[in-house]
């Protein structure tokens, strides 16, 4: 069920969620895989940016699209640094990525001081989605996969939202 | 529950849907406002931009938000020409979002062939979100609600996605 490379990809997500908590960003990264390719890579810009939407996955699906010239990216696997929120699943659905591959869970970021899992179970009835197929969203775990949020924690100025 | 304005707010959404088709665009139109000023305005750009991501209330909620300077808008409503999808909803609960008026639905959405009912179904298990407080997202049924995916069926050289 996993590779190698999904790891080294997800500890890459972890690397862009810990430079964007330096940077002053929130504590996530993800990154858009095609083949041996990495289409885009981002981090989560809400505050940076004042946008609601620039979760690091929504970022990362946008700016792969772009650079294929479709919305669609059927034959991409989009890694995450944390559990997609429902907005970041549904834009993959809408995106036709088959396969998410994410390493901190929803409890992570809610001990962080984040809304997913409030938000999911408002729109799920339950922390995780009802009947999405089983390999689609995939849970890797890593030892280093709370780094981000930890770093995050440590930060006294801090812009929560 | 209603007002005129909330009325005349989606025959604006529907106005900008009909345009967005007339354009090349999807057929989906949303506005946020606050107060009496309507903050911005969005159609549905996934095909014309190529962004999976650019709904008509994902690009909405952006837009007020850059404006306001802020990932949050706790004292806007955001209207849609059409029932938000899972990912529209979610963004707009991330954007603390109090109140959504809508005119067409899911089901109207699906006969148009978009995949919202899908989605939803996958990620809800039903079509309607599980436990969203009930006076969030409003339901306002116009005669003009699905102009905007007639003149959509209509058009032979539609871009579906």
């Amino acid at each position: 069920m996993f590779t190698e490379e999904d790891s080294l990809y997800l500890k890459k997500c972890i690397e862009l969620a810990l430079d964007s908590v330096a940077c002053g960003g929130g504590p996530f990264g993800a990154i858009v895989v095609r083949g041996k390719e990495i289409l885009s890579q981002s981090a989560n810009c809400v505050t940076n940016q004042n946008d609601p939407t620039a979760h690091a996955e929504v970022q990362a699906l946008r700016s792969a699209a772009a650079k294929v010239g479709s919305p669609h990216l059927p034959d991409c696997t989009l890694y995450a640094s944390c559990e997609p929120c429902p907005m970041c699943l549904a834009a993959a659905m809408w995106a036709h990525i088959p396969r998410i591959v994410f390493t901190a869970t929803h409890e992570d970021a809610t001990n962080a001081g984040f809304d997913d899992t409030a938000i999911a179970l408002e729109l799920y009835g339950q922390p995780n989605p009802v009947n999405l197929a089983p390999d689609r969203l995939i849970h890797l775990p890593l030892s280093e996969a709370t780094k981000p949020f930890n770093a995050w924690l440590a930060k006294t100025n801090r812009k929560p939202y």
